[in-house]
């Protein structure tokens, strides 16, 4: 049996030396991560772990930022399963980063390699060899967290028993290399960026993180859900209507913004979110694979795809194009709303019926109090 | 009878002084324009000036950049139409803008004042009071260009016949609004910009430029698009799935996006291009005039409206917002096109069914070689 993290609480994982696909090493390598519910293997020999796979700048406290679904009773029943939810590698929550000590005691820096999706989903498999867990009954994500889960699928299926890959696509788009590129654009134009090496100079490259933000921010949200709430207000007491441009006489939504940047400034770190962005851009499940839909075709661990209605970052036909091609499409969802990509985090009734449907669809066992069935009673 | 600029030549003509909206005096204001088509006026002294009106980075050339609409026998005929083109107020391509000297013998620079929407329409009034044209058959244009004309439509009734309004909103919306602040945001972080004043210091806030121009890029075209010529393909010899993030290793829509950067940077003014963008953060038709749907309502000039179905600036249900609420609609037309919001530029053979229509719409006239009809035979 493994020895797991006491629930609910952050742990460090050793995980030996990383090798990415291209062809370096982050040696010495931790993952943190998170754990609710009891581990269990059944007879023959499966476990019911659940993976949880966060999104760009998400961490391991899954019961934090999915809080509607996961817990007790809950989609992701912590009664019935194990859920483990890592920090991914090359993060700043935990997890080994370009933040972080290197092993010669300075930090990694701009040393730090740069890692694919299936370099994370590596590193999390080492971590889970580490546990001593050698079988997964699913995996659940969204965004860059269903691009790990979908390359969970590709590249072990022997230890997956299902995946259910929300709002993301094959490939980045070249929309998306662009938007993402025009982010770490922003941050490596801050003079306090040193080239990734700004953690000894004691300043911070949030000028150029906040910049990423809140282009990023706009390809989260759908505009319709913005504006509902902003349209063209002004920000109390300033007016962006005066004689002259004041940067300082902002509209509600600026100020929205310029939260929102601040707040990431204050949580994320610039190294990770350059090294998660390009992780992003290098998202490719048909390379090396002869191509994206042979590669689709050839997944037959059976997933659940979902998107959103309104998501402009990864467009639902995206998840149209995944379900068509995929080799053992398990079921489709279309989450309608109008808040755009991060739907798959804020529409929680609709992603709880999605949740508890994929898991009645792969263990419809009767005294399972997820199931669909139950659920609808 | 007008004195007008040779024709397709550039003018400058000389305005006088221009009140803003906000209170402010832009002093001696000049405006660049290009005439094409003989000036006409009939027995009731209704003359034949068609307007057309720029987008954001345009000019007045329209005959460049909307080649094939424009000429004789084309949807804009100039055997027919006296077509005039304006830069607008606040621009860089020959009118009074923030690099423009000030009377005082110095730069305009950050003295420049904010301009609305409404603002540049009536600067172009006062262009066309100081030609003595006293009325225009109809005013076109699309996006900035729209709301233009969708202001020429509400502030001067008596002197506009029709008006063609393309890919805009009645208002800015709080997505347009973030995503152009964000833009506005990448030109004042770069510490070249001086506060607006960086003309007399002989450097240039070229970086910020050329960020702000590949979000506003991203904007102007649809992901499908930009997909199907880039995909996730790499620049030629550059390899951007190397071991180490290397920013010049590059995909092929970076190079893209770079390209367009720069390109823009060669041929605008930073001051400009904030000033323009701010105009359209302001862009509020119902402003001091009861709200957007009585404003749109009290608009009995008839107006025709386009919009593109893969537009995500302007996305299609504003222009159907437009076409429900518009006092006189005349037509309402959709390009189909994968291009986006840049669509209305060059998806050329849907825009020049759109144009025909539009001219056969408001001067049905059979001896008229660009009227409906006879385009059919």
């Amino acid at each position: 049996m493994p020895t797991l993290a006491p629930s609910g609480q952050l742990e460090i994982q050793a995980i030996g030396d990383v090798s990415t696909e291209a062809g370096a090493i982050i040696t010495n390598a931790e993952i943190a991560y998170h754990r609710w519910g009891e581990y269990r293997v059944d007879d023959e020999g499966l476990s019911n772990v659940v993976l949880i796979e966060h999104a760009l700048t998400g961490d391991s406290n899954a019961a934090d930022w999915w809080a509607d679904l996961l817990g007790p009773g809950k989609a992701i029943n912590t009664d019935i399963y194990c859920v483990i939810c890592t920090n991914v590698i090359g993060g700043c929550n935990g997890s080994t980063g370009p933040g972080s000590m290197h092993p010669d005691g300075n930090f990694w820096g701009n040393r730090f390699p740069a890692t694919s999706i299936r370099d994370q989903v590596n590193a999390e498999k080492q971590f889970l060899d580490a546990l001593g867990i050698t079988t997964v009954a699913a995996v659940l994500g969204g965004s860059m967290g269903g691009a790990r889960t979908l390359e969970w699928a590709a590249m072990y299926p022997e230890i997956v028993g299902a995946a259910a890959v929300l709002a993301v696509s094959a490939r980045a788009s070249a929309w998306q290399i662009g938007i993402q590129s025009a982010q770490i654009k922003a941050i490596e134009n801050d003079h306090h960026w040193h080239e990734g090496n700004y953690y000894e100079s004691g300043c911070n490259p949030a000028t150029g993180l906040g910049a990423a933000r809140r282009i990023a921010h706009l390809t989260y949200r759908g505009e319709l859900e913005i504006d509902e709430r902003f349209g063209t207000k002004a920000q109390k007491n300033e007016n962006p209507l005066g004689p002259y441009r004041k940067p300082d006489q902002r509209f509600a939504v600026e100020s929205y913004l310029d939260y929102q940047a601040d707040k990431l400034v204050q949580r994320f770190d610039a190294g990770s979110y350059v090294l998660l962005t390009d992780a992003l851009n290098r998202h490719d499940i048909g390379r090396d694979r002869g191509g994206l839909n042979k590669a689709l075709e050839s997944i037959k661990v059976p997933v659940l795809v979902a998107g959103v209605d309104t998501d402009i970052l990864y467009p639902y036909h995206q998840q149209e194009h995944l379900s068509r091609n995929l080799g053992n499409l398990l079921a489709m969802a279309k989450i309608v709303s109008p808040v755009g990509h991060d739907a798959f985090l804020t529409e929680s009734r609709q992603m709880d019926r999605i949740v508890r449907n994929f898991f009645s669809l792969i263990s419809p066992d009767e005294d399972n109090p997820s199931t669909y069935i139950e659920f609808y009673i």
